[in-house]
């Protein structure tokens, strides 16, 4: 027997995600979204990302934090078949799985170094803010890019499902955020949210909940009316 | 700070490399090379894999077994930069790593029961029989294959540098194992040498010298001649 080994933290992602709900259920599905990795000592030389910046993608290797220690089961049920179906959770991309690691493949935009310190801006993430990285690998395309893999009950990306709209309170807040540099907001917003995050059993029941997301220092307070999304009103988390 | 993890096997490769001379540097270069991820207790139950026979293709995290005791530093010099150049350990594949996880997109063939066992076949291996497995997830184009991604130093795959050819001898005894069964042995000795699998310093030095790698229950004994690999012998291993 080969004896079971720990995990080393690398790394930790700075992300406008300040929570899991509303975060986008694949990478590279909100291109908007923007993050950061901060390689942690004894990570945090130039020397461990030495020819990584002539990559336009890397994989990230993070551990689940937040849902490692709900556990998991053998079977799940992903969104993407309604949350009625059951999947082996090998069969699923699902943060709760036997070894709580997640896999993403995102654009690297830039490394930059600041003082000691490195980071490697990414672009597309899917992942919480505070998460433990503990791996990066280049993205290797004529390895890792599949273009013929036919893909079971998730062959394609998500739909846009819905139109987002603006409550008049809602626009003149993100109308002051922009002029206070958050320009791209409410792009990211609606990316965000015409996917439709609600949990799978919502879209049927409780209609008309009220919902918030949480994206940099903002929550943003939304609700589905007639297959639009409201956003009702923008306040600070 | 997040308590690190330890990590748990779900599964272990059987796979026809039994040295790690000669495995093919990344996944999906040798098609033909085939094996089986045997799923051990409690995973071992076709509920852990539900719904994913529908997808062409999975990936297999696994831990470098085999390497993970000699440590790791902070650059290597990767095999496609001549063994050479220097780069970043977070720029490279390489199984010395902080974390010795592995990565491998492979081709999902069938999955079988027999026996309370759950065996999944994959094809285009490059891991080393008896590999920890400690993930499994399906393989999903639209996040996952990255059409325009560029690839530093590693933008395409490596090219086929040698003619690979038979002694008498050698021939003569791959005929009698393809009467054994063995009938897409030599197609595959002939896809793994023609890669070049010595390491990059011998490529200008020691010419002559003789290896061998072990393929199922075989060794095989070649050298390189005139540009071209010669295999001067298949023995039992």
């Amino acid at each position: 027997m080969i004896p079971e080994r720990s995990l080393t933290h690398i790394g930790i992602v700075h992300s406008i995600f300040k929570k899991k709900f509303g975060i986008p259920r694949q990478p590279g599905i909100v291109s908007e979204a923007g993050a950061r990795i901060e390689l942690i000592p004894p990570f945090n030389n130039e020397q461990f990302v030495r020819g990584l910046e002539g990559f336009s993608h890397i994989w990230v290797l993070f551990v689940f934090h937040a849902s490692a220690d709900e556990g998991w089961h053998s079977t799940v049920r992903p969104p993407r078949l309604g949350g009625k179906k059951r999947v082996g959770v090998f069969a699923s991309r699902s943060p709760f799985r036997p070894n709580p690691i997640g896999l993403s493949a995102v654009e690297l935009e830039e490394i930059s170094f600041e003082k000691g310190k490195v980071f490697l801006h990414i672009r597309g993430v899917d992942i919480l803010d505070g998460t433990p990285v503990i791996d990066i690998k280049p993205y290797l395309s004529y390895s890792d890019s599949i273009a013929g893999a036919s893909g079971g009950y998730a062959a394609s990306a998500p739909e846009r499902r819905f139109e987002v709209v603006f409550s008049d309170e809602a626009d003149l807040r993100l109308l002051k955020e922009k002029e206070n540099g958050h320009d791209r907001l409410r792009e990211l917003i609606v990316d965000i949210l015409s996917q439709d995050p609600r949990p799978a059993y919502y879209s049927s029941k409780h209609r008309r909940a009220n919902f918030s997301i949480s994206i940099l220092d903002f929550e943003i307070n939304w609700r589905v009316e007639d297959e639009a999304v409201m956003v009702t009103e923008v306040t600070d988390l």
